[in-house]
């Protein structure tokens, strides 16, 4: 039992590849059309967004990653050949694995890895199924959202709650976009963000984790965009999502609360201004039969607390098959909802440049840039 | 704008074809293992299930679906070749849809598939989006359930809420297997049905529509099925699941309810017991970093109302742009979740044959079966 | 040991079914534009050609065979949906075939099958395997070369040589075109034509047959599709090419004669005109790097004698594993070649039509007719 | 018009990154079995053999070419996870090329590279589409070869033309593995490698190049590996050879001999013997309906003469559009046949790896080793 499924995307395809305590994380985009300014300047500032720096809130081990464009870059210009980019680990602390390695720790994929791999997976830090392995979904998601601003569309992604601590007044979308990285909880609104801080230092302090909720906003994706059935922009979104660790549920636009609604509460009524077709609400979340309306695209995506924490819980021995209790050491966030906010916005950007250059849209406005 | 998205799967390749009121729907399985016992009488009542007997919550447009199968079976077994499979379409009635052709449906792909499609698509009744579409995936679920049943995997999927009728007290696995097809909602639990009838009776009273909850429970998965990162278990599960229109939301185990959770609370503690490993609770759903646990799989899935209601809503005419009302009348469903139940467990099945496919483990069973 | 292998393309992509003496042969198009005028009658004239009306040199089996097309197409055009077209078998004869169920034939894929597939498959005239199958190819390829002849390409194949009879003087692409059909052999040279005819009634009288080279030309290609190292152009026309049952080499431009020559005998030089390139030779067949040039793509294909011959060859029965005899009586065409036309221009234009639709080229031409 | 075309492999995939004059040259093998033992020793003798250790029928950049594995691989084993490997370039001069960058070389990809990408593509040594870029293959194919050991599956090639010298006498195989490398044209035969290497420094001293055929030989595949029509192991095998640049044509067993062959003489009888099915003959390659058939898989490839040559030849200078003439002075092999050996290697391998996990067979080797 070992196969693959380290890649996304039909036309812009992203593969990752790298472990935690290994020497490199990195990525392949395959299919990136050519003629896009590209250089490490554009991929640094997103990998700086995806660490919190605020020290009693995120794991100990703070690394700045530095990307390395190794190919299909030259001159400045993306040559429509495969781009590499990849960053060194450098921080990585292996001490404490080995203490652990026969102790498979609940809610992580140490057990599942095991099973599968027959023992030979890299233990280390959680190895291939490390958050760390967002890195390389962060270094792709920062070229897909480069491209996608050719069109001017937009992704967005907030912490919405963290805990029991919830952001209640929906802030603009200028707001949003200032506000969410000026804070280490990635929550647009700045006395929300502080009760949240406040909820993980004391979870933290109890030896536990907290979750939360990240809502994703994408503005300006043109109606017509997404295939029917099994390839639906929805549908493709929600693989890319739950390629997150930790993410246990998404719903898109009125998500769960459809089930309460009536048909004529929940359906968004048409409305023709200027030649264009928009709706009255947006409680399909901007698609339609896994095709865009041209409304902004809305999904939230559930994040369970941080798996590793100091508390004691229960395990298996693996070794002898005995039972065994674990606290988990190392160096762990207690709450991973901040730093998955920018994965969030890359696997949305790498899936939303895939489904737009399918469509040629993006093509033709790089042609046109370049005529 | 015109791309393909009419299949899924690597391994076990489902194809469907066909629209609601054209001359079939159909479907093509592609990696069906040979050596399969296989006939229409597999298939049949997989899809008389599909369709409640109780006029009282259902479209008028009642067909009795028969599947032929075209190809791949040979003797009575599979083949290894493509297995093609159609139902004939006798009972559409195309009159109402000329006169709405230009007036699309509120909550409809009408308009987007008029966008993506530059107007070719066949509107009639929703054409290629039609909720009939599942009638290829019920069949291609038939065939992945009898598959899975050599490895004792059973799929089961139920009705948990309609509109504000909710399945309170969980029912066994054995209550709900025996149950849920004995009334018209696909409820496990009878008195809870007969209120889910009554709330979808009286909501097509008021020319109007419910959605609901549909959860599915996968037994007997064994640990280690799946693939990391982007075509985890729960990744594919979900991309699937948003294949059915109407969903809006799919969650795993403890869903949404994660982001309330502490660390301490949400992981399941690992348990050894005669050489195996369980877990305590099962939060994570029966999947860990997109691989299987060997604990039951289970999900939650949204499914919105029925986007035709009777009810006037504000449309736009496609024609002259101008704004316009629209009530729909044609024959439709006041509540799809019933429906949308046997189409559930089928993009399950297809899902998890696939998987166990690409592990081998399919193929060992078989293989031990004809030797 | 079974999994499949019946899809080719990757974003016109083109699933094949049935089997020899099953009840249809059919083929699914997924991913052909909207907007394409489409009827029966685009694909008939094609499969009519499959047949050469000369009985002395074909099997007896000649069905009249009728394409229906079951979905994708509305009010004669294209939807965007996948097109389903099917032939229903109605000549097929399989009295022959109980008797020697257990005695491969050599030079078929009897044993290859039966290996793979575990005495599952269904054998009656090869089954899967048939030279038949190539009915569903020319189906597609009928629609992928109405699609092709929007942009002006046009796919021409002919015979160029059977058994030791080779056509010796090229003709001109006009008299190719009008000749080719006009015989039984498929070959644009009249007088060529009856030797090879001559050459086929001869070795069907010895109880034997023959093979010969079709050679394939794709005119109006425009440069620069194609892509890169494993997609090539050539790459995918091979692979294409090897899927035509009997097929056993191929080459482009020179082929195998660049083994004997010298760099500056095998450069095409360029020469410019009016603001285009093209090259004085055409040595590379129209392909460098796997895009094309601009220049005429030229192929050629071997293909081998019909295996099934009334001569009788040594085989061994798989019932016994002993020694065995047999001699094939059915009904087979004493050389393959001018069936094998059709089928060479039918996945010469699948794979180019896949091409050009990833360029978005054709997209393009249809979407200025429907403005 | 810019996509990707850099993978190949379903469940063993390879994709190609990198440029010739760019930093690395790389690799990624997604979906490696977990558990095979794999070092850079295993992958440095496969990249040492690619260059021939003669200077006179060499290039002058000769580059010690040193693998780095980045990840996959752990305490010595494959872990299941994607293995990236790559080479730094250090040897490129790129002085040469910007004086001939606007004068596409006859026989190159430059032209077409140059109409493909918009101008974009790193044109230094034919940057994505150079022969360097085989690098990346061998290190993917040693990984493949050593996979298929643990099945006993061995593939050879060997030079058996260059120019006008030919391999007249057919060596078995002990001997072929044997003396393949000990020449610097890889000719099994010593003395026919004398003349070889002759008549490559007379085309040298000429300013032009010579090409050649490659033959390859793969021993011990169990008969059932392949899929029927499209993705035949003969089809697959042949899309991957056009993807080393220069190939022109592919022939699998008799080849384009059969043309000229009766049934009764192509035709390979079969043999049982100990309850195994051999053939008298192996007209077929080892290949029937795309499956194997347990006999040896034998093909012959035809590669080109390298196109840059210091002989005068015409061009068009592409900023002027006026014609031009060039000879390209650089640094070149005056054939690159027996470069192109390894890489002939290292795709088949590829291609079959992949193939053989499809069916499981290497998995249950490996499994039974670690049991």
């Amino acid at each position: 039992m070992w196969l693959a499924g380290n890649s996304i995307g039909k036309e812009f395809t992203v593969t990752s590849f790298g472990e935690s305590h290994g020497k490199i994380i990195g990525v392949i985009i395959d299919g990136c059309p050519a003629g896009l300014q590209l250089s490490e300047a554009d991929i640094q500032p997103e990998l700086d967004n995806r660490i919190p720096r605020q020290p009693k809130i995120v794991s100990a081990r703070i690394e700045k990653d530095i990307v390395k464009i190794l190919s299909g870059v030259f001159n400045g210009f993306t040559t429509g050949a495969p781009i590499c980019m990849i960053v060194e680990n450098k921080e990585a602390d292996s001490s404490e694995y080995d203490a652990i390695r026969n102790l498979p720790r609940p809610g992580h994929a140490d057990y599942t890895s095991w099973k599968k791999y027959g023992g030979f997976g890299d233990f280390r830090g959680g190895g291939r199924f490390s958050g760390r392995a967002t890195v390389a979904l962060v270094m792709a998601g920062a070229v897909a959202k480069k491209l996608l601003r050719k069109y001017d569309v937009d992704v967005l992604a907030y912490t919405s709650s963290i805990g029991k601590v919830k952001l209640e007044r929906q802030k603009t979308y200028e707001e949003t976009n200032k506000n969410r990285f000026e804070n280490a909880v990635r929550c647009p609104d700045t006395s929300c963000a502080g009760e949240m801080e406040t909820a993980i230092i004391e979870a933290r302090k109890q030896g536990d984790s907290l979750g939360g909720i990240i809502e994703v906003l994408i503005m300006n994706v043109p109606p017509g965009v997404g295939e029917p059935l099994f390839d639906g922009l929805d549908a493709d979104l929600a693989k890319a999502l739950f390629a997150i660790p930790a993410v246990k549920g998404v719903e898109f636009g009125a998500g769960f609360k459809v089930a309460e609604l009536k048909g004529s509460e929940n359906n968004d009524d048409f409305r023709g201004h200027e030649g264009e077709i928009s709706t009255l609400s947006n409680n399909a979340g901007g698609v339609l039969g896994g095709i865009s309306t041209g409304m902004p695209i809305i999904a939230r995506i559930a994040i369970k607390p941080t798996p590793s924490i100091a508390k004691k819980q229960r395990t298996v021995n693996l070794a002898t098959m005995e039972d065994a209790s674990i606290s988990v050491k190392g160096r762990h966030d207690p709450c991973i909802v901040p730093k998955a906010v920018p994965a969030v916005e890359s696997v949305v950007a790498i899936t939303l440049a895939d489904h737009m250059i399918r469509t040629g849209l993006i093509q033709r406005v790089l042609e046109k840039e370049h005529e």
